[in-house]
């Protein structure tokens, strides 16, 4: 085979790099949608506060692209927008309802465990190839995907479901 | 608001339920599809031994459905679809290159990534419904799901990034 049709890991980080910075931008976009949805303040709060949180993700991976020399580019992610598309499908569905904060909580943690598996795919890779100031930046965003995905689960478990529980009975 | 337009945590969880029996029967049909594509024989083996763990979940659904006394239905799911979707275009990019299998292992692990968030929110939802058969069967379902995802990073780690590594020097 030609070298220049083969793709190596170096190719696929790359190309994992760019989903993720599409990625990391659609949610941005998506993030004050759903603060605005949500009857809980708590929950709309923490929307919020994810979204400073995500446009500091944004910057890190420019960084990324920097510290790799690559323009800041991203690449369409049918992932993501799927993911989203099914958020913003369930907020209609939802509007109003009882259950509208849970069904909020469930989308967004659908979104962190993109992020999730994403980043922790890039940070093995990083490590393996050798890109040790790259694998520290992607790290710090892995944790704080992580904790937003423990925060949401804490207000689902610590009021949310319950709200929407009482309703049923 | 009348009772009719109200969704309450129960209809919540027979939606999620519609949606991850969709994602499971898609899965099924992708499964075989990277099996053929893997060129380790042990990532294609790993696929294939999935495939049959998957159909066992779909059949977990289905007494989910009788439990509940629901019809055996599923609802479009946009996010697996594009989870799909975007690994089938890795599939095509990567045909033939050195890191094929290792960009088959991160498709492979988006899409455990997906099912173990939705598993993870309706088991704690039948937990709160106080559906405990419901849960039991969920609860085995993720455990699998989780178990999955770790034999993915094992399989990367143990061999298949080095072998796209070695190709990049």
């Amino acid at each position: 085979m030609a070298a220049s049709a083969d793709k190596n890991l170096e190719d696929l980080f790359l190309d994992t790099l760019k989903d993720i910075y599409y990625a990391e931008k659609k949610i941005t976009k998506a993030l004050p949608k759903m603060a605005k949805a949500a009857s809980s303040s708590e929950l709309a709060t923490a929307f919020e506060n994810h979204l400073v949180e995500t446009q500091g993700q944004v910057d890190r991976l420019e960084q990324v692209f920097d510290l790799l020399g690559k323009p800041h580019r991203g690449k369409t992610c049918p992932a993501i927008d799927g993911i989203l598309e099914e958020g913003s499908e369930m907020m209609e569905e939802y509007k109003g309802a009882s259950a509208l904060d849970a069904a909020l909580v469930s989308a967004a943690q659908a979104v962190e465990h993109y992020e999730i598996v994403r980043y922790g795919t890039l940070c093995t890779w990083a490590e393996e190839l050798g890109m040790t100031d790259v694998k520290t930046l992607l790290k710090a965003t892995l944790a704080e995907e992580e904790n937003a995905d423990e925060l949401l689960s804490g207000l689902a478990t610590g009021g949310i479901n319950t709200q929407a529980l009482k309703a049923a009975a």
